[in-house]
C-alpha cells in the first residue's frame, strides 16, 4: 500500500461517522485517486459512505474543485466573447444540444461543447453526431480550440485530459450501486462541464418515466445542488426542470435524431424540440448577458433558426470536424436501418402514454446502446414515433415505426415496448415545456 | 470485468436500501470474492453498506456459512471425544488460551486451536507460542490434525486452505474503514472458529477501555450475536462477557506471558488470570458434556492444575511442534530483553487505574506487535506490572517494569504510559470475573 492509502481509512471513518471533510481531506483523497495511490476499493468505501451521510454544499464544492482540477482544465481566455454550455440529466431522443449550440452560436456566444455517450436507456450526443459519415469526435484539446475560434462551436468527448478523476470515478460508481448520489452526481457533472472553460451554464434537469432522477423532488433536489454549487464557484448558471414522461421530438435512435436536428435548424422541427431547443438557447444568451431578458432571448434564436444561420454553423462544424456536410441538405446521406416495422393501435382516441422509458429501453435493444463500452452501436436504427401524447388517433392509425437491422433484436424490442402506449377517450393535458425554473 | 461483478451491483444496491439478501445472494457474492471474480472495490461498498444497514441473524447465519465453506473445514469426526475452542475477541496480556487449552486436553477434550496474531494493542497467541525457540505455528492440516490426535491439543495460524474469503475481507475492512460492524465481526469470527470442526465453543467477549469493543453494550451485543449464530450453526455456544480494563494477569509481551502461562500451569500464576483460565476451561467441559455442570468443571480443571496434568501436556505439544519443551521448567531459555526500566509512585495508597489500552500500546511500541503485516516481533520485550488494581503501594513503590532493547522504542512506550497509573487513597472495588452470561 502506498502512503496514501493508508491515510485514507481516517479519512473515510470520519464520513461514515457522518462528519464533513475538509478541503484538504478532498484534495488528498481525489489527487491520491487520480495518481492511482488511493486505490479502487477505498473510493467504493468512500462512495458507499457519501451516498449514506450526503455531503454539505462546502464539500461537495470542494469536490468539485478536486474534479475539475485533478486534469485540465480550458483556458479559453483568449476568445472576444462569452463562453456558455448546456447540460442535460439525459433522454430519451433529447437532440436539443445538437440544434441549440449553432443556434446559441450564431447569435454571439461560443459554445465549447464536451459531450458523452449512450448510457442506459439514454442515447449520447456524441454517438449521434458519430453517424455522420466522417465525423470525429475525438478531436485532440488544440483542434477542439481552433474549431471553437472559427466556428464558435465544437464537440468533442471527455478527453484522457479532463478531469480524469471524475472518470475513473464514474466507472467505479457504476459497479458499486452508487450512481444515485446527490453531491456525487453534482460533482461530477460540474467538476467536467466547469473545465469547459465556461463563463455560464444552463442545466436542463429531467423529470418522470424517463428521465435519470424520475421524482419531481429528486430533480429539484439536484437543480438546486447544481446551481449553487456552480455559482459557488464564480459561474452564472440556472436549471430548468423539464419534462421527461415521453421522448422529446418524434425520433429516437442516431443518425434519426441527427435527421431530426437538422429539420429542427431548417425551421421544421416538431413543436416540443424546437420550443425546447430555443428556451433552452434564450437561457445561454441571457446568463452570458448577451441578451437582456427570455423574450429578447427568443427572439434572438428564432431569428437564427429562419434566417438558416444556425444550420449554416452546424454545416460548417461539421465539415470542420471530418463529417459529410451534405447531411444537412440530403438525410439520406446518414445511414439507415434496412428495415421498417409498424405499431398500429386498435383503438381510435387520443394518445395517453408513450412510455418514454420503455421507447429509450426498446431503442437501445434495437441497437443504438452498448451492453459493454467496448461494443459499437448500429447507427441507423431506432424509433420514430407518429405523435405525441395528447394527439388524436384513429383506429389502426400508426403510434411508431422501429428502424431495425436484426430479427432477433426486434423482438426483444418489441417486447420491450408491449405497454409503451396507450390510447384513451380523454385528451390528456399536455405538460408546460419547463416545470420549474431554478436560479 | 467477470459475469459475477456484473450481478454484484443488483446486489449492492438492495443490501444498500436496507433489503435483506438472500442465500444463493451471499452464496454468490463471497464465491465469487474467494475465487478472484468479484473485485475488491465491489466488496468494499459492500461492507460499507452492511456497516449502515446491518443484517439480520439470519443473513448473518448465511454469511457465516458462505466464510466458512468458502474454505476447508476440517471433520475430525475420526476422534474419539468432543471437540471445543476458547475464541476471545482479544486483550492485553491475555494468554488464556495457552492456559485452558492444555487443561481442557488433560480433562478429556480435543482442543483444535486456530489462533490468530498481535493485532493494534493486543497480543497474538502466534506471535506468543514463537518466542518459544523453535516453535512452529506453521503446521500443515497434516500435522495439526496428527499433533491433535496424539495430544488433544494443537495450535496453527489460519492456514490459507481455512476460510480465504475471511482472510481477504479481513484485510479489505482494515484499509475501508468498515472493521466496526457487528454482521461483518461475527461472520468472521464464527466462518474461522467454525472451520476447526468443533462441537462447542466459548467466546470470551471483552469489554472495557483494553478491549475491541469497549462499551458494555456492544459488548453484549455482539456475544448474543455469536452465541445465536452458532447455535442455528448446530453447535453448543456460550459467551461470557469479562472485564478488560486493565491487563489480564502481570505479565504483557510475548515470552513474558509464555512464561506467565507457565507460571500458572505450575499452580503459581496471579489469581486473576488463573481464575479466568479455570472458569473458560469450565465452561468448555461444560458445553461438550464431558462435566453436568460449572461448579464440577471447576473442580476437574484445577484437579488437572494441581496435578500437573495440564503442564504436562502443554510440554509434549511444545515438543511435538518443534519447540524446546525445557522452558516449562527453565524460562531463562525464553528471549529475554537485554534492558530494564521501572516506573514507581510518588504517591501511598491503591493502585486505581491501569491503564489497559495504554499499556498494551506501550508493549507494542516496544516491539512486541507490528507496525505492518511484513515487520517481525521482538519477543523478550513487554511490561510486567507490580500488582492489579485495587493492591496497596508504598510511596516510591513499583508499579511496573518495562523490558526493552531500544531507548528510542522506550521513550515512545513511556510517553504512551503518562497516565495509563494512578493512586488513590480510597481502595477501589475489583470487578467480578464474569460480568454476564449469555446462553
Amino acid at each position: 500500500m502506498s502512503a496514501e492509502s493508508i491515510r485514507v481509512p481516517a479519512i473515510l471513518e470520519k464520513k461514515r461517522d457522518g462528519h464533513a471533510l475538509s478541503k484538504a481531506e478532498i484534495d488528498f483523497l481525489i489527487a491520491g485517486y487520480t495518481r492511482g495511490d488511493v486505490p479502487d476499493y477505498q473510493m467504493a468505501a468512500f462512495a458507499m459512505a457519501v451516498y449514506f451521510r450526503g455531503m454539505s454544499d462546502g464539500e461537495t464544492t470542494d469536490l468539485t474543485r478536486a474534479m475539475l482540477y485533478s486534469g485540465e482544465v480550458l483556458d479559453l481566455s483568449e476568445l472576444d466573447g462569452p463562453k456558455v454550455d448546456k447540460h442535460s440529466t439525459g433522454g430519451v431522443g433529447d437532440k436539443t444540444s445538437l440544434i441549440l449550440a449553432p443556434l446559441v452560436a450564431a447569435c454571439g456566444a461560443y459554445v465549447p461543447m464536451i459531450s458523452g455517450r449512450a448510457l442506459a436507456h439514454s442515447g449520447g450526443t456524441l454517438d449521434k453526431l458519430e453517424s455522420i459519415p466522417g465525423f470525429r469526435v475525438g478531436l485532440s484539446l488544440d483542434e477542439f480550440r481552433a474549431t471553437l475560434r472559427k466556428h464558435r462551436v465544437s464537440f468533442i468527448g471527455q478527453t484522457k485530459e479532463i478531469a480524469p478523476a471524475d472518470k475513473k470515478l464514474y466507472a467505479l460508481r457504476d459497479v458499486t450501486a452508487t450512481v444515485p448520489c446527490l453531491p456525487l452526481i453534482t460533482a461530477s457533472i460540474m467538476g467536467k462541464k466547469l473545465s469547459e472553460g465556461i463563463d455560464a451554464l444552463i442545466l436542463d434537469v429531467k423529470t418522470g418515466d424517463g428521465a435519470f432522477m424520475q421524482r419531481y423532488e429528486d430533480s429539484i433536489a439536484l437543480a438546486e445542488r447544481m446551481v449553487a454549487i456552480g455559482k459557488g464557484m464564480g459561474k452564472r448558471v440556472a436549471a430548468v426542470i423539464t419534462d421527461m414522461n415521453e421522448p422529446t421530438g418524434l425520433m429516437v435512435g442516431n443518425s434519426l435524431e441527427i435527421e431530426e436536428s437538422i429539420q429542427a435548424l431548417r425551421g421544421e422541427g416538431p413543436k416540443d424540440l424546437v420550443d425546447l431547443s430555443v428556451e433552452l438557447s434564450a437561457w445561454m444568451l441571457v446568463l452570458t448577458g448577451l441578451q437582456p431578458n427570455l423574450d429578447a432571448g427568443r427572439a434572438k434564436v428564432r431569428e437564427a433558426l429562419s434566417s438558416g444561420a444556425g444550420l449554416e454553423i452546424f454545416r460548417r462544424v461539421i465539415e470542420a470536424q471530418g463529417g459529410d456536410p451534405r447531411v444537412c441538405d440530403d438525410p439520406s446521406l446518414l445511414p439507415h436501418a434496412a428495415k421498417r416495422h409498424e405499431i398500429r393501435t386498435e383503438t381510435a382516441g387520443f394518445l395517453a402514454r408513450c412510455g418514454c422509458r420503455a421507447i429509450g429501453e426498446a431503442s437501445m435493444l434495437l441497437g443504438a446502446g452498448r451492453d459493454t463500452v467496448a461494443d459499437a452501436v448500429d447507427p441507423g436504427v431506432g424509433i420514430v414515433l407518429a405523435g405525441k401524447v395528447g394527439d388524436g388517433v384513429e383506429r389502426g392509425g400508426l403510434l411508431a415505426t422501429l428502424h431495425y437491422n436484426d430479427e432477433a433484436r426486434l423482438a426483444r424490442a418489441l417486447a420491450r415496448l408491449t405497454d409503451a402506449f396507450a390510447v384513451s377517450e380523454m385528451q390528456p393535458e399536455r405538460p408546460p415545456l419547463v416545470l420549474k425554473v431554478i436560479e
